[in-house]
């Protein structure tokens, strides 16, 4: 009873991942009572900034929880739990996102990118408790899961919150670059294979 | 064909509880023609509330209904029905959810949170009609299915209309109250795996 | 290449589906510069029914979806492009549904419960295109589907066109009337399981 | 670990397409606080060309998907990387769709068009990539897959970027032009099965 298989887990995860990421375009929008469309297009790139960012960054949790999920072969109620809290702050992403399109270069842009940064930071911190309940004395890990494959999962989950809690302080300073860092953490996470790979096969 | 598995049911019953989940964070917004973000962003915690609230009884819903669905061997179409009562029961609370998070300590938050409870408290009816149809006469069970596991199903089940009607009857005496109870509700429910799996393994 | 198993289409559908169905409740609101919340959440009873009326129908078409798929053993491109309309005419339901919850009982009341009828119309048409396409000449069918099973379906699907051209014509009459049938039409159509089981098995 | 089923990409991918899609009726809407609704619905031709247009559009991307990840055994991170990049302009698509719809024959409706247009031409250029990453050297295709198959599937890409483009540039003369030409590509893509097939099986 206790045990299950993570398929479930896994389409309602998806679920809420794919509607997250899709439901941010419902956060883009111009003033149609305003003439000026074209001009009212380029305007509004904080826009697709925070747009494109937040995408990504869903992307990325989403990668890395489908490979993460693939090593487990069981989970328990607690885990389903933990599963529960890292959904609710990804599913509370698209509103601090909706604040960065509206804020960023203006007025108020401090507070709308500190609260961006404090959704991604806490989203770190609950998808690293996540992944340690998961492995911890291999508690919900496959018997043919080599230890090494872990170590490498650890390596990619170790510069998560430190990176987070950098955007973090970035807001205080510089809203825009705080919001760039974090696309940049996307772009350049995914596609570096090494991250993961690294020690999960021979070189 | 009266007969199905049970699997597609899942597949559209998670999409619903996902979709449900997830559209929560839409009902959250600030007002852009204020300034003082940061003021508001403090300001409007009861929509935070409301949000984590309702998001934490959908996952305890869909945790329940994983369980549940996973001890059937099949479904008919007045099971179909009912889950279809229960879909729209669940898929109707961003709406409740909304009230309380625009309402709550301002004038009206009384009807909002009685609006609130009154959803719970039909879903939680609509709830119990669900599992007892499935369970009476072990109609839709599977025959590997050991009886004790389905007790320890009817122990969960059992407090959910009494809880909820309370938390109904407090609406009308403070609807913080009863707002904070549903929250309590769904965060002490879920991890005390001791409800579902007592009975279900030997202690 | 030309034959594929119905497994994605059913995905892709359900998706739609439950999205369609959840989305609807974000067209009910309340007007929160009013006062008198009470009030006004008796008064929206349109939205209420408006609400109901559409999941059901959405939940209808899901599980006969449902079950015609489950007697396909291939789905071909044509199939697909039927199917992608048949979805169109889904998804399009949230926004003539939130026509009647806005107007039902007000100024445009006949307009908008046209706009209801029509499309559910349109929907019931496409529908039964889609059967007979799969249908005819059991072009889609499995080999070990009893053709009797096959007239059930059809059975079930002929009162369609006819009802939803008759909740049509009503609505030119008296709209809040052509709403309630179609809600008849969902409540007394979905556990009549006689429709479609009469035939498929031994009396 | 670094090959993987390609099952949970599609998961997530029909999840954002189906999603997609579905949100595009939200954009439509009439103005409540006018009289006349039957004229009204008349009047908003365009918000229901592009919906039917972008709902197509995202129909054919979700069958060419469909049918080419069908031919891959494995994906590989870069793969997800350019898959998600390609979900982003498909989950990016109603907002330009909602443009369409408010502009078009109005002031402004050029930008709107082109917004719109330069959207599918972004989505056709990274779609092409996609399929050209995972066919080259048959980097991610199934050892059994014949080369003609692939074959086929390369003359259906072919056009995809050239009719974009031609789209595109129309939308600077005909911003109505443009978009039924849109309109025009999904139509009759979609039923002629000639493309994908010849090729795919002997004639």
């Amino acid at each position: 009873m206790n045990d299950r298989g993570p398929a479930r887990l896994e389409a309602f995860s998806d679920g809420v991942f794919a509607i997250a990421a899709t439901l941010l375009t419902l956060e883009i929008g111009v003033d149609t009572t305003r003439g000026d469309l074209g001009g009212q297009l380029t305007h509004i790139w904080p826009a697709y900034l925070a747009y494109v960012t937040t995408f990504l960054i869903i992307g990325v949790i989403w990668i890395n929880h489908h490979h993460c999920v693939s090593l487990m072969r069981r989970v328990d109620r607690t885990f389903l739990f933990i599963n529960l809290l890292l959904l609710l702050t990804v599913a509370f992403m698209p509103f601090p996102t909706r604040l960065v399109a509206q804020y960023l270069q203006k007025s108020g842009e401090q507070d709308a990118v500190i609260a961006y940064a404090a959704t991604m930071l806490l989203m770190a911190c609950v998808y690293n408790v996540w992944w340690r309940y998961a492995r911890t004395g291999r508690r919900l890990i496959g018997e043919d899961v080599p230890e090494r494959t872990l170590s490498a999962v650890d390596r990619a989950f170790n510069p998560g919150v430190p990176s987070y809690a950098i955007v973090f302080a970035v807001a205080f300073v510089s809203p825009l670059a705080s919001v760039v860092i974090t696309l940049g953490i996307a772009v350049f996470y995914l596609p570096s294979a090494a991250l993961f790979e690294r020690g999960g096969e021979p070189a």
